[in-house]
């Protein structure tokens, strides 16, 4: 695989990740009596990155997210040399993904990017109103679990194959904690595309979804080489 | 297997989609205090797919859609040939599917196709009222995507046994997204079917649902064979 | 394995699958506020086919049903000197299950087994008011469906090892969709074991589950051999 | 691996479970309109095993469980002498666990650990007011079941790689049946995390959640003997 190809196939994923998990939330979560809520937009978080890792792993490693990538370089997976590519890649299908939820959703009379557009945010912009430290805190230590998971399920020691459902439904599972606390990002790629549109406290609350879940990645990466049989 | 077994499995299992499918929705989505809504019929949905692709992916390769034969051909998958014999299994299956769901669903007394009998519409017969550019955007972008998944899962360098899984649940993360747009199709049978019987404006909207989902998939074809290792 | 190991594991998983289906129908459905729904309550017995395949697939072959033996009969993959004791234990299994829920539902005060106790039935004790010919189609078509799966899924042509995650998913799906109408049987021992308890119309009604799931799972056994690449 | 990398592996993946299952319950189940009800919590206690068997499966067997641990003694998979260092690992992970979810819910005003903050419970305790003993025999018996698919899953007759989705989505059973009944905990660590934060009648109710897990799990050992072609 050469790099465009493997930058097409982040962009891609990327896309989809924001397309269909954002779009879940957006489109619906809230739909009168039958929504999805978010037990529903918990699956389809966590479907993107399933389906996309059968899809393109064999591509790029189905990264989707500059959190994994750094992750997985603090992990010693992956070369420091593709990080900036990779996250061009993510962070352009992200906002491209957010463009097409944006012309879809649009499509209903009385849609606003005033109700959040899915974005992440904390304080007053918290679904459930939690401050600013709590979302540090749990945007860390479920990135942190995110990469373990992603770093475990991948190792050759692991069975071969299910990486993708322990991964897709390991990022379903910390939709079902922590939507009330962040929306969940875990992703500043995913944070980014949304944020982008809605603008505004979106954006100038962007700074913690990119800091915190790259934090908790690369804490990831050292924790997990001490499963390692030979420490590297 | 020869062409008559394909046959016979496309019109199982695509009868199984449209029972299954939309039945979940005629019968269950609304059920009063306890009913599935919209998270239980996108499972429906995926889990259709997903257990016939265990069960006949070994006979036809288990479509069940004509967008899908179709966006396998674009790839290169698929020999033009055997389109319009699948293309019609696939349509009687899911004629007989929506037949059989007519029979139970009249079961019930006040049971009335006017509520819809699960078709695909736009405009004032989207679940949520969204305009004719959505709902053509939406059936593109999510036929393309499901397409995707398919040609990338059943890559022969993808993990060899798990395309049901992607695929499956890949159909449900499509439904969590776009039920409220179109009431989701990325499939002209499955539309066909429950249109036959509603009649007046599900047939007259049915050209939509056989376009797009076509366009969407012969897209995803063409954009696929850029990461097979030597272009065809 | 010998016969008395194979009839203990057949006896275990329909205790299983009845005290945890129906356990979780009579425990969790209409929990207030949070509770889990058709939807819960279709994944719950799945999972305990789910679960129970993985667990006693390689003492049994996991039927839990007498239809599931019947249909393997009539498919040629299970032998007819076993029928007799395979039945006699999963309905045992059956009964004993749904004593056990018994003595849990009765430690919670105004528990009464005039709410059904998860028992099968039509007409006026079909959920949704379903008539006889309605409940009829419905258990026939879903058992032949579920037969399908299973005689596809184990086809030594199938994906090893998945077989279980495609019938106990297929079992999911087959609850989303026909809860309403009938209650959900497709298991004759799964009906028998709460109407012991019920009695009274619950007992009465017990030959239609008896009757249709094994019509439905013998039709299911002629129609897969004409996958076969030699039909027997 | 040595002793201590197992160790830590225990401490977190116990970690994760207690932070992710009563994570979901404290923070998510009740959200409003949208909450992920006891569908969303069950999935949620049902993933963390599953992450984490992929993960850390191959570094510690992943019980994250005392009663795991001594029902693979039971059932002759486990060493005794690993017992208390593996016990000790799994409830300082759950400890920790419980401690940054007090962190994190903190974060949202009016939070109070009245509410029970995921604690077990039986009586006036019991989320559905269950009786003690209904509720021992719940704990009992969904413990049972619970290791006699891990025993079952990780026998060497079974299909190798599928175990952690056996035994993620059985936990996910166990809880879509029992919550109501005692909260479920078939895990004494999981138990004691919360209700060390709680005390009170959380801890005074403690022993009934360390007894009756760990006597079904080690009747499932002792049953599931009966399945091993020579008994040993």
């Amino acid at each position: 695989m050469d790099l465009k190809q493997k930058m097409l196939a982040e962009f891609i994923g990327t896309l989809w990740l924001v397309l269909g998990g954002c779009g879940s939330a957006v489109l619906a979560a809230a739909f009168p009596e039958v929504g999805i809520g978010l037990v529903g937009v918990s699956f389809a978080f966590g479907l993107t990155v399933l389906t996309m890792a059968y899809a393109i792993g064999h591509v790029s490693g189905c990264h989707l997210n500059p959190a994994v990538s750094f992750g997985l370089w603090a992990g010693g997976r992956f070369e420091a040399k593709e990080l900036l590519p990779y996250i061009i890649a993510q962070v352009s299908g992200a906002i491209v993904g957010a463009g097409i939820l944006f012309l879809i959703a649009s499509g209903q009379e009385g849609f606003s990017l005033a109700s959040g557009f899915a974005s992440n945010g904390f304080g007053e912009h918290s679904p459930g109103g939690y401050d600013i430290t709590a979302v540090i805190i749990c945007e860390i230590v479920m990135t942190m679990f995110f990469l373990l998971i992603i770093l475990g399920a991948t190792d050759e020691r692991a069975p071969q194959g299910f990486a993708p459902i322990a991964i897709g439904l390991g990022l379903t599972l910390i939709h079902l904690i922590s939507i009330p606390v962040s929306n969940t990002s875990v992703n500043p790629a995913r944070s980014t595309g949304p944020a982008i549109f809605v603008g505004d406290w979106a954006v100038s609350q962007l700074w913690l979804f990119w800091v915190a879940p790259i934090v908790g990645a690369i804490a990831a990466g050292i924790i997990y080489r001490s499963f390692t049989p030979k420490a590297q």
